[in-house]
């Protein structure tokens, strides 16, 4: 299809809270980007970007138990910390070094994982994070088709940095006019980002998730997390194993 | 309770959808602001401020029908438009000259009195709107109690409208200072209302509710429902009717 039949017409929808995903989730002919910026989706970015052959995403406790029992390194974060005897929670920090090269790894998180599940039975579930921000703006866009931005959230809670980071993505989609009218969660993502764009940080200073990282000391993490286009990894999942396209 | 023992530790939440109502709704002790700018709760706040003794909020056409049957005066809307057989929808403008004055009418709409009728059980609800901001805020404030701002939002996704409402209400609930750290939903509100403010008409140029009154000829009640702090009056939800304080 050339570029001029095939644009225009597709939509873009934030969704702000995976309860709200079933209203959003009309056609499963769309693509789904799954946004957990603090710090689910980062953390998958940051492990596909550092070699990790693939990351499978698991919504239990139960489930990572029984992939560490078979030797897997497994990731498990509740409530923003690491549970006991697994090998991490969800930093991305962890990867830096890219000691997981070639690996399949393990992860469950509070909200993130869940909502990559929630997702599964689209045509396409794409990991965002501004760390690889116009890496997939540049593949969703390919994919023509109608898009849901599906934010994680806190606990099915609207949170923050999640729809900065929709606004971000919206906005750069909507540059190229690929898109028709927008919907109002995205003009409402789009506006939030332009205020807040010059400074993330400190316009994030207030919000409820980046003061729950600060009292566990994880403000290494978020600054990190906020870092814009430093990957070109795009994780998409296959098989129900996040993988790069 | 003096001033200085009272104040500071109660949350404002934003709830952009009444499907998420349940999450927010923990605890029953607090007041919900019932939200629905284009055109429910503008309209039940302009009945009020015209003399209308009480506005009775119905979820089905099958009450509303019912109401009508007995004599009532009854406003029913769908998808924004009136339906057949009855006396309005849910415009404004049908109080203007003032002819219900004294009576009990009744009202169903799309989503505003299903979101009336979901936050029944709290310690008080509100009826908000633009005209009548300013005394819904000095009502709320005296109330001592954690805030629900809920958006009626359409059929269970975020809107615009309402939300910039939350974000002007929410503002000035916190100028006062009578409130704990701000919830991010609240942080959002009144950045986008912060951002719309000077020209809120230009602002919702692109929104989805305006364009579909637009589209039905209903440009007179937008900016009717725009307007702010016309009306003093606050109607509250008592024994299943809505009245004036």
């Amino acid at each position: 299809m050339s570029e001029e039949s095939s644009g225009y017409s597709n939509k873009i929808e934030v969704c702000f809270s995976p309860a709200l995903f079933p209203i959003y989730f009309q056609d499963k002919n769309c693509v789904v980007v799954v946004i957990d910026i603090f710090r689910a989706t980062s953390a998958i970015c940051a492990a596909i970007e550092s070699g990790v052959e693939a990351v499978i995403p698991v919504s239990t406790i139960e489930e990572a138990t029984e992939y560490k029992s078979k030797g897997f390194i497994v990731g498990a974060e509740r409530s923003a910390e690491v549970i006991e005897g697994f090998d991490f929670g969800n930093s991305p920090l962890f990867f830096k070094e890219g000691k997981q090269r070639g690996k399949t790894i393990v992860l469950t998180t509070t909200n993130g994982t869940t909502a990559i599940d929630m997702a599964k039975d689209a045509s396409k579930v794409v990991i965002g994070s501004f760390l690889n921000l116009s890496a997939v703006a540049e593949f969703v866009e390919k994919q023509d088709k109608d898009i849901i931005l599906l934010c994680a959230g806190w606990k099915n809670r609207f949170n923050l940095e999640d729809t900065l980071f929709a606004g971000a993505l919206a906005q750069k989609l909507n540059k190229n006019k690929r898109f028709s009218n927008l919907s109002d969660c995205a003009i409402a993502s789009i506006t939030l980002y332009e205020s807040a764009k010059n400074d993330l940080y400190k316009f994030l200073d207030e919000s409820s998730h980046r003061k729950r990282l600060s009292r566990l000391n994880l403000e290494e993490d978020i600054i990190y997390c906020l870092k814009q286009d430093i990957m070109n990894c795009v994780p998409v999942l296959k098989n129900g194993k996040l993988v790069n396209i």
